[in-house]
């Protein structure tokens, strides 16, 4: 019998692997163009370098060099004094797309979906064909591994090209070279003010970096400690979709629907349990896994019905007004800075933290818009700007009021830098390549207050010195008429006219005396 | 001896499989919110079943059903009348991410990277936990098979829930069934919008729609053929990069260097690959998997210094002038229409044809924003407008030439609806959801290439317009005065004044004739 027409077609079929998938959308990643490659390699190995460190409690000391190998070939060479890796994890780390530890863990990171760097290690291999090249050491008594891998994308898994045990005269730490085609620009969206920006909301971190025209930067890390360790979180019922509970509840340990609710919860205790169950119309006893689909929609109708309370942010760190303040000053040369870390909030169960910081006036020109910089969990946003939440948020906000010019649906315009920070556990991204974030209202609302509270301060103090300016103003034109006003005085009331004039001045010094003061007290007050 | 902090780590790390990523990415395949999610489903369904009837050379017939189950809950029912699936790859190619027959094909399909319909009954699952339910039979002789499927997320593999073979009126052809959470409205970015756009693009497929409202519209074919079929190619030296090269080496089992180039490439000649192997001191005789990376490196700079003609054209299957014309007639009701379809172009190695048409007038606003339907081989893009190559090229064209206003960066004002296609192996997609095309300048050159000539004809109807409108004023002041004038003449004649008018309307109704007879030559030009 001839092959009917879906036999013959069906032998076309196969599986894609997600680094075949990767390989070809590269500009899904952030891969778009030789100048955007350079940096996206750059910031996956910062961002993986400074999360391991803080995970091991190190304070991170990355070096970052950055070498023209070529026209469009660069090496790039980042190295941490993290914790290392395992020898067997190094491979499926580097060389294997979707694989790490962040994705399971409700915790904020820098890194979230494990595409990151082997995404580099693939761009690498694209463009340039050469092996990533690994050296990790765990701890003082042991050695180094070397490793050259490859990415074989037809099975997303790692290609050893070679490896060894090596001499390494660090304790411990990782180190990553690769080679890729690239370009390098200085500007707004380039290495260098990726790394500068990394500095301000990382006062806690020291970078070392070299870039291709060997210049070499060392940003000292201005902070003592490391922030506050994240604590993983569970899901709070909230948060949670129907097919995800209806996953949870088949995947469960648990002995009975109430303790399924208090362990794979957070913010569930007995009370809350019983009465999401009694609500359902589920016995507390009933084994999770004989709970059907009926069951779990009565039971997600039932949470939504009963007031549990917010989850719990100690999975989030916020950088803190101070510190957030002194990587500003840092970085920014401004007369006047405010900041702002508004309290946690939570948009579909998952918690996060919103904070902003303003740098006015200094060496920065009245006539430009403002400067925005974007981060997410600390990572600088370099890409993609007026499409994300932080852009629409300051947008939205009112800057007359805080004595800029503004004009609608734009930045303000004035001497001023503006940060939007969001720390959350899973900062939701509209790509890949994390380069905006997406319009959730909850996020822009908290935006929108911060950038507000920030503002205010901002605004008294323009305004303070628009007052102070204009009675210097008055001072200085009563000082041209002191001759005049002494002899008509003299003449008036017969006294000499050089007595008159010596007090009409000791006054005033006294009054121009009265207004530094005041200058002084109005930064006395923000600098703290 | 005390673990080392690596070794802690080290337990945390895993797999994220493809499903699991996406299943928490939703918004990146097109599901950010209810109402896009409905419009996202349909498409998928859509495109799917019309790429199957073409590939089994069938007329698509296509029936989609949305009904109302719940606020907030719709079923989305898609049936056609391809050539069905076999058996075994029917859970496959629904609960498998990441699985399909066109990746790795190199010609122009809706459909590209087997992701598509399994995120259709992803969102599904989590937001009702319903399985799909799919119904296939691939001839009369077979019996049809039905199923229940979902996707284990962890493994992102299917899970039958059931299976049965069942007795189908069809003699062949393929359903499918989803729950999901959604919104339904009208408008722009409306399920009725895509289907109607759809048929405009695809003037062979028929489609019968019901929407939520049991609002039934029968789009019928106005083509009696089916397009002509595309043939897969091979890639083009041009497009290909140096990762990939070598691995095609690697994997390549033909016997020789020059047998290599000339089996695996397209264009490739034996002359052709000489004059490249020669040009990297490679010998023709070396066996593929003795080159190692400095010959490939040679290769790759040997391929952009040898000249190889453009790839060739029928992986690609443009509409043709003549059917967007038809297609467009069919949705807009306008005055004039003007279309055009440009001959292939290359980017990176990939051949593709940009195609354009506009109707102008009729019923459409004068006051408003020109309508822009954007497409990619053959599906409607509804999202993301501004930040595609199609809206920069349509921005981009000075429309104040052909007598539209137009205000800079922006859409033409005018009564005119603007359609913009492009036919290509690889569209490059902005993101998953397949929203927008990227900036590729080739393209965009293309793109504006194609309105400039629709454009003139349209500029050349509306300037001959306004000329006929003049001349009608005049016809008019002069039919006005006729009386008076023939009193003047009878008084200087001393002829009859009833005979003078008389005459005078005459020569007044031959010109209006005349008018008329021009108007009408004008529409034929262009309607043929």
């Amino acid at each position: 019998m001839a092959k009917v027409v879906a036999e013959k077609l069906a032998t076309k079929h196969k599986e894609v692997s997600v680094a075949e998938f990767f390989e070809r959308n590269r500009h899904l990643l952030g891969f778009d163009n030789k100048r955007k490659a350079l940096l996206t390699v750059v910031k996956e190995a910062v961002d993986n370098a400074i999360d391991a460190c803080e995970e091991a409690k190190t304070m991170p000391e990355v070096k970052v060099d950055i070498i023209e190998m070529s026209e469009d070939r660069f090496r790039v060479i980042v190295e941490d004094n993290g914790p290392g890796i395992v020898k067997k994890q190094i491979p499926n780390i580097f060389a294997k797309l979707l694989y790490g530890s962040k994705f399971h863990t409700m915790k904020q990171s820098r890194g979230q979906q494990g595409i990151g760097i082997s995404a580099a290690v693939l761009y690498s291999q694209l463009t340039t064909g050469r092996p990533a090249k690994i050296v990790s050491k765990i701890s003082k008594t042991h050695e180094a591994h070397y490793y050259e891998l490859h990415i074989d994308t037809r099975t997303n898994k790692p290609e050893i090209v070679k490896e060894e045990a090596i001499k390494w005269k660090k304790d411990r730490g990782t180190k990553i070279e690769l080679d890729i085609e690239a370009s390098y620009q200085k500007g707004d969206q380039s290495v260098d003010s990726y790394i500068r920006s990394t500095a301000i909301v990382n006062p806690h971190v020291t970078i070392v970096y070299t870039n291709p025209k060997a210049e070499q930067f060392v940003m000292a890390r201005v902070a003592d400690n490391l922030p506050r360790e994240a604590k993983a979180i569970k899901p709070h019922p909230y948060g949670v979709e129907l097919g995800i509970l209806l996953k949870m509840v088949r995947n469960s340990d648990s002995r009975s629907a109430q303790s399924f609710l208090t362990n794979e919860f957070s913010r569930v205790g007995p009370g809350t349990a019983k009465e999401i169950l009694f609500k359902s119309g589920i016995k507390p006893a009933t084994k999770p896994r004989d709970l059907a689909l009926p069951h779990v929609e009565a039971m997600m109708k039932a949470i939504k019905d009963t007031k549990i309370i917010a989850p719990p942010t100690d999975c989030i760190v916020p950088i803190g007004r101070e510190l957030l303040e002194r990587g500003l000053k840092k970085e920014v040369n401004a007369e006047f800075y405010s900041s702002v870390s508004r309290s946690p909030q939570v948009y579909r169960g998952i918690p996060f933290v919103v904070e902003a910081g303003i740098a006015y006036g200094g060496e920065q020109p009245a006539d430009k818009s403002a400067k925005l910089l974007r981060f997410a969990n600390r990572v600088p946003l370099l890409f993609q700007q007026s499409s994300g939440a932080s852009f629409k948020s300051v947008v939205q906000t009112n800057w007359r009021s805080y004595g800029m010019n503004q004009s609608g649906g734009s930045l303000p315009q004035g001497p001023i830098t503006i940060v939007v920070h969001l720390a959350s556990v899973w900062p939701p991204f509209t790509s890949e390549a994390k380069e905006a974030l997406a319009h959730y209202p909850e996020i822009i609302k908290e935006m929108k207050l911060a950038l507000q509270e920030a503002g205010r301060q901002v605004g008294i103090y323009v305004n303070k010195q628009k007052r102070a300016k204009q009675e210097q103003e008055r001072v200085n034109i009563f000082e041209n008429y002191i001759p005049e006003v002494a002899a008509s005085l003299s003449r008036i009331t017969g006294k000499n006219k050089e007595g008159i004039v010596k007090n009409m001045r000791t006054m005033l010094k006294k009054s121009k005396e009265f207004i530094e003061a005041n200058k002084k007290t109005l930064k006395g007050e923000t600098d703290e």
